[in-house]
C-alpha cells in the first residue's frame, strides 16, 4: 500500500488479491471530471444511484462519459431496497441493455448502493469491472473500503454476497455537504468504533473532533480539511485489517465487526427500517462496552468514555424498551461469523485492547443486554 | 497438479488460486462412505438434488452423514431450474435452518444442481464449503470441473454467477449406469468438443469408443473401465486450460468454449426447454465445423469427421429450420465472451489447431449458418 498527495487530493493505491485499487480522498473530486474518468476503460458503463443522490451529483458522475454507453438506474433510498428484487433490476438492465463483459457498474451513493451495485458487479458475466463513488460518511470510511459486497435478506443482514474489490473509489468529501444530519452522525459511529479498535492518537482526535462538533451544520471549509484528515486516516486502519485477511478466513478481520453484530440483529429484528445501519451499531457498541464492563475487566470508565463519544455525535446508546431480547438473541445467533454454532465477540479490555470472545453464553448475553435496556429514570 | 491411483479410483489433486480440490474419479465411490464423508469438516449439511437423482442416490449420500445436521433440497430436474427462484430457495433453506458459515453444500446431479448450488454455496455468507458429486456424464467430464457456477437468466445462460472452486468433486462413474440414454449422449457432445480441441491420441481414443458404441444400453464393466479412462483424460485436458486462466482474464480458458457460443444461443432462444446442453453443443459444433470451412481453411474432412462423431453418438448436427437465424445472432451477440462489443468464436484450421476469430460479421455468421441449417432433402 503507498500514499501520496497532490495539491488537492490523497490517493492510497492499494495491492488485493485479484485486483489492485486506487483510492481518492479529497475536496471537489467530482468537479475535475478526468479524475474518474481515468478508470472507466471499456465503452460501457452502468451507474446506479438513488432518488436523493441522483439530482445531487448524477450529471457531474455523467460528464466524462459522454463519449461511452452510459445507462442510469435509479433506485429509491434506503436500506431495504439493498434486496433481491434491487439486485434482479440491476442484472435486468445490464442485459436488455446488452451490457458485455467489459461493462464497468458505477456506484454513485451510501453504503446501500456500494454493497448492491458490487454484488451486480461481482456476479454479473461472473465478474465486471467496479467503481465505488461513496456519497455518505459511512460509505466513505467502511462500506465503500474493503470488498464486502451483499444484499439482505429479511432474516439477516449481508447474507448472501461476495468479496469483490473495487478497481477505483473516489471520496469527494465535498458530496457530504449536502448529507443530511442523521446521516452524517450515523457515519460518526463508524469512526468511533475505529477509535475504540486501535486507541491511542486516532482515539484522541475523534474525541478533539467531536468535541468541537458542537454546530455540525456549520459545516466550514476548516471542518471539512479535519474529517478528510480522519476519513484518511480510518480508510488507513480498515485497510491494514482487510489486507491482512482479505476474504475473513485468518479472523484479523473479524475485529473490524466491533458493535456490529448486535448492530446487525437490531436492524434485522426492525426489518431495516427503525435506524440507519450507523445508529444501530451506536447500539451496538454500546452494548459491547456494557458486556466487556461485565465480562472482559473493562473498567467503567470506558463504558463512559463510549457513552460520551456516542451522545457527543448524537447518536443513540441504550436498547430501546420494546425490543425483546429473546428475539434480539435469536437474530444475534444468525450471525455470518458464527462457527461451529459459537458466536464470536468483539470485546475491549480498554480503548485500543480488543479481542475476541467465544465462550459467553446466551444467558450470558442476556444477563448484560438486560443493562443495556433504556430505562425509564436515566 | 498431482494423480494417484488408488485400487478403485484415480485421484487428481489440483491446487487452485484459493482452493485446493480432490476430484476422485472411479467406480462405486458412493457405496464407501469414509469417500465422502473425509471432506466434510463442520457440523451442518445442505444437500441440494433434484426429483430424479434423489430416489436413485441421496441415501447413498446421507450415509456418511448421520452425526450432522444434514438438510436436503430437492428441486425439479431440468435446466428451467437453473434460475433465481430455486436460488433464492436454497438462501431460504439455508436460513431459516440456520446454517452458519462452516456448513457444507453438496450438489448431486447434474451441471445444472452442480452450477446452481456451486453459485449458492460462493454466494452464501460471502462462501461457504463446497463439494459436487456430478452423476451425470457432461456434468462429470465438464460442468463439475473448473469452478464456472452460475444460474441462467431467461435472455442468457450463466449470465449471473462466480469462479468458486469445489473442495472435492467426487465421480462415481457408476451413476452412469442410470443415466437415461438421451442424457448420457449428450454427455459425449463434450467428450466429441474435447478430442476437436487437442485432436492426436484423445481423438483416437474417442473415435474408436464412439465406433464401439453400437450397443450402447449394454453398458457392461468393460465399457465402464473404457468410458472411466476417458473422463480422466477430459477432466485432465479441462484442467490444463483452467490452471492457466482460472478466471478467464488470459483468454487460454476461452478455448474451451468450443461449439459453445452457438449452442449457448440456441438454448436461450428456445428458453432452455427444446435440447439438454449437449445436444446444443453438438449443433454449436456442427456449425463451427462449417463456419471454419468456410473463414478459417478448414478441410471438408474436417466437417465430416465432425459429422461423423456427432452421428456415432446420435446427437443433433444441424440447425433445424423453424429456427430463425436473425433473432438466433441476435442471442448469440449476447455472449457473455463478448469484449468493446467484439464477438470472439472458436474456430478449428483442423482437429487440436483451434484459434479465437475476432472478425467474424453478422453478415459472415448469417452466410455460414444458413449452411448449417436443416435440409429438406439431406
Amino acid at each position: 500500500m503507498s500514499t501520496s498527495l497532490d495539491t488537492s487530493c490523497t490517493k492510497l493505491n492499494v495491492i488485493f488479491k485479484d485486483q489492485s485499487q486506487s483510492i481518492l480522498i479529497g475536496p471537489d473530486l467530482l468537479s475535475h471530471p478526468e479524475r474518474l474518468g481515468q478508470y472507466v476503460e471499456g465503452s460501457q458503463v452502468l451507474i446506479v444511484t438513488n432518488t436523493t443522490v441522483a439530482p445531487l451529483y448524477l450529471t457531474a458522475v455523467e460528464s466524462p462519459l459522454i463519449d461511452k454507453q452510459c445507462d442510469v438506474l435509479v433506485l429509491q433510498d434506503g436500506e431495504s431496497s439493498k434486496n433481491q428484487d434491487s439486485l434482479f433490476c440491476i442484472y435486468e438492465t445490464l442485459i436488455s441493455k446488452r451490457h458485455h463483459r467489459d461493462t464497468t457498474l458505477i456506484a454513485l451513493g451510501g453504503g446501500v448502493i456500494g454493497d448492491l451495485t458490487g454484488f451486480a458487479a461481482a456476479t454479473y458475466q461472473r465478474g465486471v469491472a467496479f467503481i465505488q463513488i461513496p456519497t455518505t460518511l459511512l460509505a466513505q470510511v467502511d462500506a465503500a473500503i474493503g470488498g464486502k459486497v451483499a444484499i439482505n435478506h429479511q432474516q439477516a443482514k449481508n447474507v448472501i454476497g461476495n468479496f469483490y474489490q473495487a478497481k477505483a473509489v473516489l471520496m469527494d468529501v465535498t458530496t457530504l455537504k449536502t448529507l443530511p444530519l442523521r446521516e452524517f452522525r450515523a457515519g460518526l459511529a463508524e469512526i468511533i468504533k475505529y477509535a475504540l479498535l486501535v486507541g491511542g492518537d486516532l482515539l484522541s482526535n475523534i474525541t478533539t473532533f467531536l468535541t468541537n462538533l458542537t454546530h455540525p451544520l456549520e459545516k466550514n471549509d476548516d471542518h471539512y480539511q479535519q474529517l478528510s484528515s480522519i476519513i484518511v486516516q480510518c480508510c488507513n486502519i480498515k485497510l491494514e485489517y482487510v489486507l491482512e485477511d482479505e476474504d475473513e478466513t485468518k479472523g484479523t478481520r473479524f475485529y473490524l465487526n466491533l458493535g456490529h453484530t448486535i448492530g446487525h440483529a437490531l436492524e434485522a429484528y426492525t426489518h431495516y427500517e427503525r435506524w440507519l445501519h450507523g445508529e444501530a451499531v451506536a447500539i451496538g457498541l454500546y452494548c459491547i462496552a456494557v458486556i466487556s464492563v461485565k465480562y472482559a475487566g473493562a473498567d467503567v470508565s470506558t463504558l463512559l468514555l463510549v457513552h460520551e463519544l456516542l451522545t457527543r455525535a448524537n447518536l443513540p446508546t441504550r436498547i430501546p424498551k420494546d425490543i425483546n431480547l429473546k428475539s434480539l438473541l435469536r437474530f444475534i445467533r444468525q450471525d455470518k461469523k458464527i462457527r461451529n454454532s459459537q458466536l464470536n465477540l468483539v470485546l475491549m479490555r480498554s480503548p485500543g485492547e480488543c479481542y475476541i470472545e467465544t465462550r459467553l453464553s446466551d444467558d450470558d448475553l442476556y444477563c448484560a443486554l438486560e443493562t443495556a435496556v433504556e430505562q425509564d429514570n436515566v
